[in-house]
């Protein structure tokens, strides 16, 4: 009977074929909702791990911050998912600049040091708040948030976000870090035409 | 015969009590899915309509630009429904100022008219072109965008966004023209010093 | 330091690759959720911009309406982004026949003339109005609704819809323009025998 | 030490509190996403079980089918799970009169009998088939279709829905059986006007 | 007139291409949304019917039951549109063992016979009930449930899910049905050395 | 001039009331989408901050692990946002039992230790693998997934979730730990009796 149960088994399981997950395949096409899936018999646990937050990101950057992702790109086992995550690394007086996640909500989790943070909401109200270590905060989708380490020592947090693709959209970069018409941002902002010259030779902006 | 088919109906109806609808009643609990529906007994034709937007709004401000949103809160309507509108009134020289909408994607219709439109995705890259009498362009969710009255005359546009509370978040506002800190704007962003006083000045901010 | 920071941001955003958009490659396969998505490298501004709405369609036609949409077949840009548009011309005594938008819910924007619009819920219950330049009026999902041009000159509208790929479903286009059996039509409706051969002549219907 | 496991059990789940079901409360506020949870404590297996549907519904109606809905206005069971279905008996000769569901997808589960079915894609295709027991079809959401029972004895079929309110939607009842006027209809349908007069007089229409 | 009736038809509806269904083609890449689509050209009405439920499915197993799907995966017709069935046959004593479907909810429709069926919510109450010929019970997704033929003959009963890849995942099949290390099974659930042993053999599994 | 910007934005923004967020009154209706949101005016920054998870939970249990969750009963802030947080604490050989997340997917993120993690997909497959520091692993949607602490000392991860309702769902407690019958199980399982009822014993069941 034993070997009847067995037989049975293999004939049921091998018919199913679930989409358990979509872990993806980053050569085939991509749509709306993500990546084309991997075949499940190419698929192995290293799929789901990933190891590239284990080392602190360089911070010898302006605002001493960087951010690691472990997005559908870097980690294609979350695709179709829903979530994905990142690494936080901040020096003594890093600054995590105001961004946006266009297409998620974000959960911060501080792991290490003590954090200002704070978001602003479509109707123009600041949260403002100090974050110490194990508090975790929640910036709402699409809304401007900023991260200062105020501690004495390097800071670290995970972010978490409800989307395998966030977007990470910094203000700064993108009206000065590429061709953006200066006499268009001047018109379509409140500022001056000197600090966008200036910001545009910081950040390497053109026109 | 005839009298048997009306009342099998009359049953047959009254037990259903579809969900094709669900006009938001402003005064009921709010949930993540919307406002709580109006009780559909009290429903009518005007639940459905908005003359909010027959006229247009004052341009006479700063920027020369008003939009006149038709949300689920104005137009209770489409509470539910995963879309909404909003007017989009220009004068001579009138800029629409650097937003985003966090919830949604807009589709612009150009009614009258010349504008120089933009937006800038979450790689930087500027995506700028001139829009026309009956041209529609696409804002992704959650980008920067922009549009300028690049015409001799006033214009005229009407947009939809794939949500009933896009918000409507403009950068210069949300920094601003409210009590953000100038200390962590300085920290937060490229901006100097000076520059964000000066804009506090015009946009009634504190701080 | 200028040069670090602009060396840091390549290496940076060169790694996030987000999907804030996903324009429409019509070659490419196909999903439930759209369209396969264009590369990022190849997209240009024009991909989010759509000028096929800019002329009147022509309403020459039996009900004197042409309804020209831009769904994400003619207009890729919306692929992925959950809404779309159509331009609706209607000539004196134009008639936007009964049909319904089997995907989507539809706002529709009045920019010239006076319309008599209505709704059919599936509880049976008609909502009829008047409309007027700048009114909106929504149709939620699935339900039949019409348009019809009580003015003396001839009308304009733009539609908006919840979804990139609505359809557009006229009720007696289904029933008598095809080679749906007559025999089959006159068991499911409550129409005469003589009324469906008589309207499958007039619209090239078979059987 | 098991004590221990127990305690710490107590203290664990008392503070999930997960949202496993929301079994509909019919006298709380309804939202777009469904009706108001009752509270978990009150609820019991009885709201996971219908028995609406053990009975043939009465077929003596002019098309000799009755659809029996456990949709989760009669079944609160489902609110908020996305599912539904209903019961569908068929007397000898029994006609499923053309419809569709504006919010649902639908598969029948042919139990007994033969049926004709078919539906009508929003490009005008029909797709017309026979059904025998054991058969499934599905019905893609918005579009209409029809089912006729062309054995020689009654006929049972269960529907379900990929909605817990999908709505059924006669396009007959929404035309002839209520206040809609005749002249609307002539113009918004290639009817002609005595079919249509005739139609609200069986169906029990006015105006 | 009429030629131009049909003239402005078939211009019209060509360039609609409406996304009514997605029949999925399962040569093609599949995406986190499911299937790619077949060609609308392609399509035909046997893509929308299954008839590999009209039989009962081999009961000569174990338990005595055997689950039948009709998901994408075996009726690609059912593709992204959110819904899918199986048939489930059980033999006298047969035992629909404990198991989840990951991606959806169930709601089961009792065709013949009287079956003891329950479910356990993530709070850990058990939910039991008897089900007789109609009754239809749901089963929130993910949550554990069981079904045993009670009655005196052999029963029948029809699952639909609101997912088109539900998966059917038995928790003893999934323990013990595979190459599982006895030491972790030991670890991470109560149960004996000598019990996980002896499964492991009846089930086929090792290590 | 700025006094007329001041008063344009005020009008402005007040007629907005995005809905960016929608902070959880536990004490009003809950729907199938969450808890009814808190008045904006009423909400603080608080709201949006959960310090809950800075200290390590209490492992002085069987298992020698503990979850602290942060979901939407515990840290309101996150409610229809679609996504929530847990910490994980374990002592030396501690293990995080069997279990699944009937609603979200979840993405480990490795702080402190050295864990043994796998879980079991649908089609009976074990992905098993070593964890480090660092680490990040995802666990699809409802599937049974389970942790041993293999390293010499204690370690702690934190979770996050693609819901803000993830549920927490261990298969032992699910069976054991409650009224369920001895019989039932002994029939939906392959357990024997007398470890079930051993467990019962453990687990503080009944019947």
């Amino acid at each position: 009977m034993f070997l009847l149960i067995i037989f049975t088994l293999s004939f049921l399981f091998s018919s199913y074929n679930a989409l358990d997950f979509c872990v993806g395949d980053l050569s085939a096409p991509q749509g709306p909702a993500g990546y084309s899936c991997k075949k499940t018999e190419e698929v192995t646990v290293k799929d789901f791990v990933f190891s590239g937050l284990r080392v602190a990101g360089n911070t010898s950057n302006h605002s001493k911050v960087t951010i690691t992702p472990a997005f559908s790109t870097q980690f294609p086992g979350v695709n179709g998912l829903g979530i994905s995550v990142a690494r936080v690394d901040f020096s003594v007086d890093g600054r995590g600049l105001m961004h946006t996640h266009p297409e998620a909500t974000e959960v911060l989790i501080v792991i290490q040091g003590t954090l200002c943070a704070g978001f602003i909401s479509s109707t123009n109200k600041v949260y403002l708040t100090s974050l110490h270590e194990g508090d975790v905060m929640v910036f709402p989708q699409g809304l401007m948030h900023f991260l200062i380490n105020v501690g004495k020592s390097s800071a670290l947090a995970f972010a978490s976000y409800s989307s395998t693709s966030p977007g990470i959209y910094f203000m700064d970069y993108a009206w000065f870090a590429n061709d953006m018409s200066t006499d268009i941002l001047q018109k379509t902002t409140f500022l001056d035409h000197d600090q966008i010259k200036k910001l545009k030779g910081v950040l390497g902006g053109t026109n």
